[in-house]
């Protein structure tokens, strides 16, 4: 038989993981069941989701159990296939469902075939992965990304944040970079990035996004959380958008009290969406709502509770009412008879 | 000549306003210029956001100047017209333009003429006014309300509050209403809220949320910020949507830390947009993803750099540099030749 090691999670982080959190067991390669494949690990992907999985917090995935192999994954090599659409020697990619382990069965469902002519087989655990497709729809489904946009991106010379660089390059913006040593910070400069902000460098890091951002951030790439998430709130400019992609920064603090940057784990566990809105934004549209409104309030279907102070002399009364939730109803301040 | 009082700001507020914040001035009644209207207040309006306009701090319309009439909306009656759209005893309402005064000249755009057989003169800076339209806009547009939808509302018995709780009914919703006190509970409840919080009495607000929201919250209007949006937060329904109205709460605080719920008022003033992503819900859109990205690394304009360690007994190492951010590129582990 095959050997086959593989990496179990034997204890959950309590902070930073550690390697004494996984123990490499040395088992036989598994019996490929009807209609799967068996196949041989070429490279194992490491990513920071699997941050995510170790923690018995709830997360927008099922986590590892102890003593379970640990979630990843991986290109390989078909060694065996009893699945018609798969043949020994077949080169291909399975994003998750492989794990830290030299050999695999996977089901054909879990594992696509690869190229190797079009690109290296470390692209297809990248560019052509997750990270490829998170930066892509990120910017530009979930962030709706658009030419001369100011695009702010962190871990910028991540696996996300390198291929982001050069998408909002491509798309015609600005791409500024923040990172976290001077060699990451060259290599975004060498990758397109036209400003970037190395911010265990920075003495002031709000200061260095609104001089990297002189017009503001259009958009913010948050891979993070954390202290730079913090400094980009502070430079946004009109109608940003913030796609929270990851929070790396949280990953040490899951099932602390969510202080700092709050929330955000929530925001990307929901896929929530939290929005500014302002009144006057919708100003053209304002008659038409105002006529939706008259047709509800003219079949009795919608009214309203006043509150109404009399005289001007009450008016910063009737507001300090206002400001401490004494009123009950609509705040208003009756002249007429005064 | 006519006499107006008016309220004019003295001193900007240190935390929460107070009355000696204004001083009231008796002045007379101005000149009506060419083209523009004498209008006499009959109600003058109250709204949450006046406490913005009186910061130093930037927000999203200019401030009043010490020295200054307050700013704030009125409905009144035309008693001077030099502008052809209007005759003297026109009834109009001016959303903002008026100021806290009892006479103002105003320029035709400032205001709209109203019909008082359709709603008692209180509507019209209500319902009709700003109140209204940021309830039905704030549910229907920026929130995407539909039928089916668990509707938490903060504030709500206030003015956009009452509004927007009666909306979500129409829609079809549950709507599920926060508020501060037993009165303004019971308002709420005969307003047509299908559970009520009284967020001052409820010893624990998060599991008074969860209880009152059982399958989650789906459409949150927030009305304050502060604990109340913290608790909404914790109780966020997949694909939920937050809709920043007004931050009440921080209201006091403008120009401190932004601490407890942070950047809020960023997301405000900037009309921003906050999201969640998460890769797997493309996935039907995966392949078209690829195959853009595939385009331009076959026209040599996306690479990738990788950071690549050796061994299947590198992976704890491996993924803890990844956490510790040594790595320099996209982290793999290379099992071929191990």
């Amino acid at each position: 038989m095959v050997k086959n090691r593989q990496w179990r999670l034997i204890s959950f982080p309590s902070g930073r993981p550690e390697a004494s959190n996984w123990e490499l067991v040395e088992t036989e390669a598994p019996e490929v069941a009807p209609g799967h494949l068996l196949v041989k690990a070429l490279y194992l992907d490491v990513a920071p989701y699997m941050r995510g999985r170790i923690s018995p917090q709830p997360n927008y995935a099922a986590g590892v159990g102890l003593g379970e192999v640990m979630v990843g994954g991986a290109v390989g090599r078909v060694l065996e296939s009893r699945s018609p659409g798969f043949a020994a020697g077949d080169l291909v990619v399975a994003d998750f469902a492989f794990g830290w382990q030299e050999y695999a069965v996977l089901s054909p469902g879990d594992v696509r075939r690869i190229d190797p002519a079009l690109a290296p087989l470390p692209y297809w655990l990248d560019l052509f992965g997750l990270n490829g497709l998170t930066a892509y729809f990120a910017l530009f489904d979930a962030g709706a990304m658009k030419a001369g946009d100011t695009v702010l991106i962190s871990a910028a010379a991540g696996s996300v944040g390198q291929i982001a660089g050069q998408l909002a390059k491509l798309a015609g913006c600005r791409a500024v970079a923040v990172t976290s040593s001077a060699e990451k910070a060259a290599w975004c400069r060498e990758a397109g990035y036209d400003a970037v902000i190395d911010y265990r460098a920075a003495a002031d890091l709000p200061a260095a996004v609104a001089e990297a951002c002189p017009q503001g951030v259009d958009l913010f790439l948050d891979n993070t959380a954390g202290p730079i998430h913090d400094a980009a709130m502070q430079n946004l400019a009109l109608d940003a958008r913030v796609v929270v992609v990851g929070t790396a920064s949280l990953a040490d603090t899951f099932g602390a009290p969510d202080t700092g940057p709050r929330f955000l784990r929530q925001i990307l566990v929901a896929r929530a969406t939290v929005c500014g809105f302002l009144f006057s934004d919708y100003a053209a549209r304002h008659e038409a709502g105002r006529a939706r409104l008259r047709r509800w309030y003219e079949a009795g279907r919608i009214h309203s509770k006043f509150d109404i102070a009399e005289g001007i002399a009450s008016m910063p009364d009737a507001f300090l009412r206002l400001l401490t939730s004494r009123n009950l109803g609509k705040q208003l301040v009756r002249l007429e008879g005064d």
